[in-house]
């Protein structure tokens, strides 16, 4: 072993307060400075093998920093498949633009683990280091600033850790986490290296670099992540992504236009829709309350022009579930602390435990349509969305959960129709503003943007359904005959 | 049976029609000048036995209202005792200021069924409606409209249902709510409505009655409903709480000063400090991962004058708990989803889940502080507070938590010679601000409040330690050492 090396890169005490004291006030300074521009957020990614110090860092980083406008995100392993997706609990716990959240084993450590345990093969992992990729990409786009650290030991200090903690007797005397706690043999040890080296690789970006920092020595260390993180607070107001904030009314897509093949003249007659209707309804809540539904859970979307009867269909649903399992949440203009984080987060927030049902009246979709075609969202921005959504939503289908989506559709002469009806009746009135007129007018825009919606983002885990909505009662029937269909042939 | 009696309260659909056309309308207009005020908050109680049509009702007051600004509040009784506390999933999804939530069977539910299956004797009863008083006159100071109604059904037609829901086979056809559902025999449903009645005594309060609809006719009933909620939406503006801003110096308590009898000289020399503070740190970290904590929960609370160190002492405590067990809270001013709810609604929503610790640095008792001297609570909004944390803490005693809150103290000449400290310091310089230069102008204000909040808020059940803090030795090691000491007694 070779110990002069060792003791070559030791940091002595005295060169460590000095770099200390010079690092603080800079690091402080920053801090402020992107709490301040409000622009970023900063998430630190500490990942390791035990004993290399993540747990000790991160109180460095709290005595270093202006505490109250960091956070920790440490989570139990055990708890880590729950009520909700695997990322639900990194969505919920992210803090807002201008602040710092320091996580501890991030999103990587699962997927690790489960290689090193050999619960899933090679490719199963790099599909995984790609989804994590492209998740990444996201966050960054949208305000996040990532910076991902492995702390490394030499072989030598990590057997040395490891021996200690082997014969380590009673309660652990030091809060020290055990993150690797199932790791135990060799073979299982050495795999964890190879996949920690496929990771690094993998996952590599030019902006969301891995930083390597050698772990042995503690003070060397903590110098080294207070240094990476000053330069990325710095960096926080000079990482714009580039963009446009032109709204072009054409297709975004190839694909031919679905709309256009509607044939928006059917229509059901009362009778036999109150019929069907009713024995749906019935067949919907059955399905809603059975055994296998318990497992998984249900996210549907309602998306339609302005007076195409979302509201009238959502009701319909919602008659026919309990209340108790099944929330309907109307998506609006995004509240302060919406504003402060990804666009994504509002609706991570929303949905629905293992055995319940979220129905959303509007919802991210709206990035793609009313952001898309007002000038809200950059081109690029949300250009890059349909991605974004389709990675969003193929998480939720990996984890069980059931996505349904429906377009309400009527022509521009069944939306006059209703627009003059609803001035006419006095309980009616509220559902129509000046800002339906408005969007009215730019009918062939959000023509434009459905179609390149339904073309990008139709994958067969989360379907859209187009429902012709001239005539409600049909729109009724078939929203609720799709989706008892979709759970029968889901359960 | 009386038959004609019921064919005479009967209300046919003409005029059903006649009168809901008008109900609507105004229902509508009612809805939209308490959104556009934004100053109240209503909630909606639906109970009454099952049968009486609390799932017809709620759907016919989405069907009524402008859906987008109403909530259903529904749990499943099975989930009722979960990771948090009974109230916490009400405070979760209240809705803010402008929004109307419809409440699901309610927190009288869950007494109502233990008393009906005599798992609590009439007193404990008793204590749960007082409890609930007390609670519901804190939401409606602060700004939640209660509308509570209970669902009555005359006892030929509750027998009625009784039979027909026995008589069914196989899985539910309709989603009926089957709330009562653990109640079976005649003597249990003979006690749930005798302890129906009592609650209907012991909790009607001029600001929040209770309001008994008939419900064996669905159209005379859903119209009553409509009309009851007419008027609460219509008395919203009107329904101002008196109160004054001034803001007295004085002490509020009569009880003597315990600031004054403390004494600031206390200290420990630093080799004695070092080894207590870890020792109590280890001990700490043990008890925090023992058995007995999973079913508990800690809540610690820092307050202090400023520069009394609880920045350092909340710093001691995180390094000697697991991150992913405890998380610390720093609170400064509410944000906008916080300003639209009561002011408790905040530390709801970060209480620790059963065998996790939040540690709040400043927390409710700014309300009973810096609100109180700067005037930014009324008078009497300050000092019912003291009652309302008292009852907030309570509640949180009584499901298993322990609470302990610590009040750091300095004396004026220590707090100068810190304020000029930082000034000297550059990565401390971050710590003083203007403020705390105008809050030191305002000592004696501050004292009088902290005297009457040890004197008025400290149950055995919650204590205050005060923290002889003008030696921070002194301090960090009394912090930890004292936790140790509550959690043994505890666990």
């Amino acid at each position: 072993m070779d110990h002069s090396r060792t003791t070559a890169i030791d940091m002595n005490k005295a060169e460590f307060k000095t770099r200390e004291r010079d690092l603080r006030t800079q690091l402080l300074d920053a801090q402020f400075d992107v709490r301040a521009a409000r622009s970023r957020a900063v998430l630190i990614l500490l990942n390791g093998p035990d004993g290399s110090g993540k747990g000790a860092v991160l109180n460095r980083l709290f005595e270093w920093l202006d505490p109250r406008g960091v956070r920790a995100l440490a989570y139990d392993i055990e708890r880590e498949i729950g009520a909700y997706p695997p990322a639900w609990r990194y969505w919920r716990d992210l803090p807002p633009r201008g602040r710092i959240g320091v996580v501890l084993g991030s999103w990587y450590h699962f997927l690790l683990l489960r290689r090193a345990t050999e619960q899933i093969d090679e490719q199963q992992f790099r599909t995984g280091l790609e989804n994590i990729n492209r998740w990444e990409a996201m966050m960054h786009r949208d305000g996040v600033l990532l910076l991902k650290i492995w702390l490394q030991l030499s072989p030598e200090t990590a057997q040395q850790r490891y021996n200690e903690k082997k014969r380590q007797r009673g309660p652990m005397r030091r809060p020290l986490v055990r993150e690797w706690g199932e790791i135990d043999t060799k073979k299982e040890r050495a795999r964890l290296v190879e996949a920690a080296r496929l990771m690094g690789e993998a996952t590599h970006r030019s902006r969301m670099p891995w930083h390597l920092v050698p772990a042995d020595d503690s003070n060397r260390r903590d110098i080294a992540v207070g240094e990476l993180l000053l330069s990325v607070l710095r960096s926080a107001e000079s990482t714009q992504v580039r963009g446009t904030t032109s709204q072009p009314a054409t297709r975004f897509s190839a694909a031919p236009s679905i709309l256009a093949q509607l044939d928006l003249s059917r229509s059901l007659d009362k009778r036999e829709a109150r019929k069907r209707l009713q024995e749906a309804q019935e067949r919907l809540y059955d399905l809603s309350r059975c055994r296998a539904f318990k497992g998984r859970a249900l996210v549907c979307v309602f998306e339609g022009q302005d007076a195409a009867g979302k509201g009238g269909a959502i009701r319909r649903l919602r008659a026919a579930l309990d209340p108790r399992q099944a929330t309907v949440y109307p998506i609006g203009a995004p509240t302060e602390e919406e504003r402060a984080r990804p666009y994504l987060w509002r609706f991570w927030r929303r949905l629905p435990p293992r055995g319940a049902i979220s129905v959303f009246d509007r919802s991210w979709y709206g990035r793609v349509l009313v952001e898309r075609v007002e000038g809200l969202a950059r081109e690029d921005e949300w250009q890059l969305a349909y991605d974004e959504i389709n990675d969003f939503e193929r998480q939720l289908h990996n984890d069980g959960y059931i996505i349904h989506k429906f377009w309400l559709a009527i022509d521009a002469d069944e939306q006059l129709r209703r627009f003059e009806a609803r001035k006419d009746t006095p309980h009616k009135r509220f559902k129509i503003t000046d800002e339906d007129w408005r969007n009215r007018a730019k009918w062939d825009a959000y023509r434009a943007a459905v179609d390149d919606m339904l073309a990008l983002t139709s994958p067969s885990s989360a379907p859209w359904t187009v429902v012709e909505s001239n005539d409600k009662r049909f729109a009724r029937v078939k929203v609720v005959e799709t989706l008892v269909t979709r759970l029968e042939s889901e359960l």
